[in-house]
């Protein structure tokens, strides 16, 4: 396996003295774990990388256990990794550096809905699909969904999106207000329950997106969104991505607010006939979906319809029940689980970017010629109303020809997207994997990303070794 | 005059030196000014705070002039204070420690405009009307309105918002990316032009509403809009200001898009059909305005009207032509100063707050307790669909009783909004007049936010004496 040496190499290990393992199992009883299989589980994530198991787990309950934890780990120089559902797929979690995981799928509580104000306060470990249960009789619901069943903590904390974000936005929008542990053990609240505020430092937002490395986040307050009154979906097939592709830049610049709008390629859509038991046509497709009441859902379907028609739609059908549309969605949200079923044995590079929408057509068919020639299946697939797409590609990761193949794919694919305007990462975060690309995406500022970091963590306990280089 | 006693107690002023006039002067010849009418000028805003003028008045026309300003200042450690239009409402242009102004009005060109992306990128001396005149024939428009024809660098840097911020985000969400000069002299580019990003700490929000004092806003990068289809405007009469907000939350908790919502009490009714000729009856009003498709506008209005005839409404009057919007919003956006034509020669002393929307009938109605007792004209406005609402209290400024009762006035409702779980400050900032607020409302982050000043700004050269103090 070669995938891990790049990002490890050099790294010193800070391994947690037993002092430190002493002081937890007394904070925590059998809260805190140091068998090799919970090390082991909380040591990988969805990524390519090779597993790094840290010294010890803990498993807090509380916002001010998570405080005593830090200071224990403070005291003895030992980095701190926080743990939310493991679903990363750019090694967030990997304890590259040894350390402490901090999981916090204990701190699963929903702390209060506020159905009036349109809001929700829930502990770090709230997964988005547990949160949904909860609100489901208070006709409101909480719109984002990464392909996995995250936690809300971990979503805030990679600034997490999914396919609804081009109607509803990303964690950066949907985050009203936080609480987190910081590297000296106090416990902030940033932000308020008001929809707007202009009072001081936006820390809601510099926290969120932050990975771990300036606090750990252990509540967030969420926007919350009225059930629409009615829904429809369409799927639409295409001849060519292009055709597809060009169908969504129209209905974006026209303004139609498209609820989500997700590009599946044929290679995908074979995937998931045969992972789900679909039978769509293996050519490119669009998924849609409307939000609104019956006349305005009925009137951009219409419109959409209509721009899609001009692209050559070969089909264009209404996924009318509730059922159906459930179906077309799991298939969506497991088609990655589609991927990774093409070949057993081998690990899936998921890879995503962002670009301005006119350039999304030219950054895919450019990214194309590159997947036509690879010897490994690749899916792309794309949240394409925001100009975000994905690749997972699918390699051996004992055969170091198609890990380098897979990431110069990759590379090319980033650095294409960065000189079109766009970012190296859409909603994967940097984690281990795109520490590179952020310093080239984000050559002048950095250095200030840097700044922060060493004012905010000066001894780098807060999960090490990932999204900067601090030695730069 | 009372009013700025307070804030300047006890700061020390750091006067530019002879040497820093000179090399401003040969680095800027007649772009570098210590006239005293243009100092005066630039020592003032729209707020109740006595002018504190600065040494001298630079006007750079580009980033790169900027960062040799910012060298020259820091050199000889020297304030620097970014100024626009100079209409912020809490005094955060005043050169209170002294120093250099740097008038951003001459860096007015508008960079790029990507009308397929929807975004435009702008130095930050254009206003917000200069931009939406570029854009009127591109079928795009920027929505953000704060009452007076502020510059975007301004807005960027108050994270401002307005009338139609309930549809479409304020600056927080509306600043795509931007340029600044840090305290170090050096230029940073944040964000890109992709609509979402994982890649990294969100400096571009970081920045925003850091009201110039992490760094000087030079660019900015905003997202655009489609010009709504259709555009329809309905002014409502109610009975009481409460039946008039009942009818907002409601028509928020439905989910209704509806693009401005604003509240505007008898007393300002009177002033505005006094200022602008207008004749409609004193009493509490809504004026709502609702963009879309033509049949998505009719039955989000016909929504709203159900609501409002449920509490009450004795009139619902519909603005069907352009000339007829226009005229109400103008009116609205001039009601600021139909309230300073109140009382020639006094001042007006404009706070706002936000809470959650379920709290803002109490919220309003305890400090309407308030407003019938006062003794100087009151004008209570807001754009309620955010839970946002503002006081503008005429005050005679030599009058120090009407200064402390105003004063006092603004404490109760700011702590009433804070204990409710809104803000101090919903879109005019900080500046001087709300530290104290700031400090009650982030009691726990706001040593956060001292320790990112120090790191990005050591030596607060930067607009000292604004939104923080660091002797704490």
């Amino acid at each position: 396996m070669h995938v891990m040496a790049q990002p490890a190499a050099g790294i010193p290990r800070r391994t947690a003295p037993p002092a430190l393992l002493d002081a937890l199992r007394a904070l925590l009883a059998e809260r805190f774990s140091t068998e090799q299989a919970v090390r082991e589980h909380h040591g990988r994530d969805e990524s390519r990388f090779d597993a790094a198991p840290p010294d010890g787990v803990a498993f807090p309950h509380t916002t001010n256990e998570v405080a005593a934890i830090v200071a224990h780990c403070a005291e003895h120089a030992t980095p701190i990794i926080a743990f939310g559902a493991g679903t990363s797929v750019e090694g967030h979690v990997l304890a590259v550096q040894g350390g402490i995981t901090l999981d916090l799928s204990q701190m699963n509580r929903i702390v209060a809905v506020h159905a009036e104000d349109l809001d929700a306060t829930v502990e770090a470990g709230v997964t988005c699909e547990a949160l949904n249960r909860e609100l489901r009789d208070t006709g409101l619901f909480f719109p984002l969904e990464p392909g996995a069943n995250a936690t809300l903590g971990g979503m805030a904390a990679t600034r997490a999106s999914g396919t609804n974000a081009v109607r509803y936005g990303t964690m950066r929008e949907n985050v009203l207000a936080l609480t987190a542990v910081l590297a000296d053990t106090s416990v902030v609240k940033t932000g308020t329950r008001a929809r707007k505020s202009s009072a001081g430092y936006d820390l809601t937002r510099l926290l969120v997106g932050s990975e771990g490395t300036l606090g750990i986040i252990t509540e967030v307050t969420l926007r919350l969104y009225p059930q629409p009154e009615a829904v429809s979906a369409a799927v639409c097939a295409f001849l060519s991505v292009a055709d597809a592709v060009q169908t969504v830049i129209e209905t974006i610049q026209l303004g139609v607010p498209v609820a989500r709008c997700e590009l599946l390629d044929a290679t995908t859509i074979r995937g998931i006939n045969r992972y789900s038991k679909l039978a769509l046509r293996a050519s490119p497709h669009l998924f849609l979906e409307f939000h609104g009441s019956p006349a305005s859902v009925k009137e951009q379907a219409e419109t959409v319809q209509a721009i899609a028609t001009l692209h050559g739609v070969t089909g264009f059908e209404w996924s009318a029940t509730p059922e159906e549309r459930s179906r077309l969605w799991k298939a969506r949200h497991d088609a990655y689980f589609a991927c990774v079923a093409l070949r057993p044995g081998c690990r899936v590079l998921s890879t995503d970017v962002c670009v301005p929408i006119s350039r999304l057509s030219e950054c895919i068919a450019q990214t194309e010629a590159d997947l036509q020639a690879a010897p490994f299946p690749i899916m792309l697939v794309g949240h394409v109303g925001d100009g975000n797409f994905h690749l997972w590609m699918n390699i051996d990761p004992a055969n170091a020809s198609e890990v380098a193949l897979a990431e110069s794919i990759n590379r090319r694919m980033v650095e294409l997207a960065i000189a079109m305007g766009g970012t190296c990462s859409s909603e994967h975060g940097i984690g281990l994997g795109k520490m590179d690309f952020l310093e080239h995406e984000h050559a002048s500022d950095i250095a200030l990303m840097r700044t922060i970091k060493r004012a905010m963590d000066p001894h780098n306990l807060l999960n090490p070794g990932k999204l900067l280089r601090l030695d730069a």
